[in-house]
């Protein structure tokens, strides 16, 4: 195993320590429940904003805690559910007049941890909202879901709701608008490696030197189906062929494109997929109003990438362009 | 090779037609220099800033241009240093009353691209400064190298001109600053596995299942030494304990903190990297003033990382805090 890593059960709590010393004043740091929540949380005049998941796709959820965008995440070890108490505890230490919403992706582990997290906060009196997200369209199940998978697409969720909480919206505006960007959001991704997680120490599947798994989960599920590896642009036509179709989008709509990267593979090749996208998506009618290229929801190591659409509308794009700020960043 | 490519000849040229269709409006990209310029350049009230270098180390450089940063690069191909055609077409473009600076990262093919593409511009009457960046302490010479190398650090010197230039600094103050900020930075990083250079399609270097090499540069030179792999605080250890008295940083001194991933490394590996530097410093009485925790600097898709050090005085922590805009970006 070629990582940097220590003691591998050790691996979360050392990186969420990481992250607290470098985010010494907007971030606070609750080690028993693996809680990285805003330094300012609760704010009594917004909705408080939460996302779980397992570890291991960072910068999702903890690396986007930060002014209108989470106010807390309280992920599980590396590819694991929290533990509902996470979620509950959590759900107490951010509960704001306005209420809590919850963001899960669509994993059973994770349904069920946030539906009894919820339960228990409820019981405390606590207004809690739960908005699930599933943008992955490569399969209907999955080996951990019912129903289509949450991805990358959920950073828009996120994105959305988060600005809108800033601007004062209550639960159920949140809920609206968060159902909204989720229904007009498709993803779907390609592994090129598998990913190692360090508690592991050798890969979690095999794939063959000249093959990729199209469709992959981003826990390094089976997607679609395993074929051999294509040059990048025809990789991206049939990322695309998925995709558009399912919403549909259609000529004419304005969209923002994602191309996110799965953790091991550089940003130099996410341009060039993103390159290819744009220029199809043009080809289709479809603007690019906004882009993102970046890691945003990665898979541990795995060399890979996915493609996300979200259909714009004036309400979506000016909460995708409000400001926003979290510990992943550049200057 | 398991990469997101077409045509290995094609990978510069096509990735910055990515960056250009992304940000059709901040940037300018002309394909015969692989020059990528702000829209708004060059400005009569500023020095325009370059930097050239090969492709393969992005985000750096071509995806720092921006407000506050760079006004252009004109990178080589992958690895490879600029044509001078490539550093006199550029200056001329983006020549500004107030001058040009060109900054060098030293490694020897950068430093002879730049030095005859300066004489060339002014012949042409363009005022122009250089400054070489040799933050690497792991090697006094190397293989492409007369003294120290440049790499990560550079990031701080072009944060600090790039602010500086806004605030309206002529030339020769833009050189006391870089020349400043060059002197307080340094670095050293180390490879856990080598990398992949599309146009050779197969790895550039071997390195075994157990080893890394401490030291490397971001073309994946040698460094100090080739030794077994060791625990990521043992690293860290490592690496600080040739940065920390090179300067040296001294108890009581204040510092910006990079953790630089060369590529194919996790961001949830470098903040478990940070919290040990972090750590670290503290107990030597060093305080982490400023943190930088992404990919700046990288060699393709190696799996490894760098740290980098800068002491901060009032001024250096001033211009590091100034706003800044570029390509590489979250939201």
């Amino acid at each position: 195993m070629k990582k940097f890593v220590n003691d591998p059960k050790r691996f979360v709590p050392e990186m969420l320590e990481g992250l607290a010393l470098a985010n010494p004043d907007t971030l606070t740091y609750v080690p028993e429940f693996n809680l990285v929540m805003r330094a300012d949380a609760p704010r009594e005049d917004k909705v408080s904003i939460v996302q779980g998941s397992g570890s291991g796709h960072e910068p999702a959820h903890v690396m986007v805690v930060g002014k209108g965008m989470l106010d807390a995440a309280c992920p599980g070890d590396v590819f694991a559910a929290p533990p509902m108490d996470y979620v509950y505890e959590t759900a107490k230490r951010v509960a704001s007049p306005k209420g809590v919403l919850l963001l899960v992706n669509n994993y059973t582990g994770d349904r069920m941890a946030f539906d009894m997290g919820r339960e228990m906060a409820e019981a405390d009196g606590i207004r809690v909202g739960v908005l699930t997200i599933d943008d992955d369209v490569s399969v209907k199940d999955s080996t951990y879901t019912v129903g289509r998978r949450g991805v990358a697409g959920n950073f828009f969720v996120i994105k959305a709701v988060g600005a809108a909480a800033e601007q004062g919206a209550d639960l159920d505006e949140l809920l609206r608008i968060g159902e909204k960007v989720n229904s007009v959001t498709r993803t779907m991704g390609v592994a090129l490696t598998a990913c190692t997680p360090p508690a592991k120490g050798s890969p979690l599947f095999e794939l063959g030197e000249g093959e990729m798994e199209v469709g992959v989960g981003i826990h390094g599920e089976p997607g679609r189906e395993r074929r051999e590896l294509q040059a990048a642009d025809a990789i991206v036509d049939d990322l695309l062929e998925a995709i558009v179709p399912d919403l549909p989008y259609r000529s004419g709509d304005r969209v923002a494109l994602m191309v996110n990267g799965l953790g091991g593979t550089p940003i130099s090749e996410l341009y060039l997929l993103y390159r290819r996208a744009h220029q199809q998506l043009a080809g289709r009618g479809i603007t690019v109003g906004r882009s993102y290229v970046n890691e945003y929801c990665t898979s541990l190591d795995m060399a890979g990438a996915s493609l996300t659409l979200v259909r714009l509308d004036d309400e979506v794009e000016a909460l995708l362009a409000a400001p926003a700020e979290a510990a992943v960043r550049v200057f």
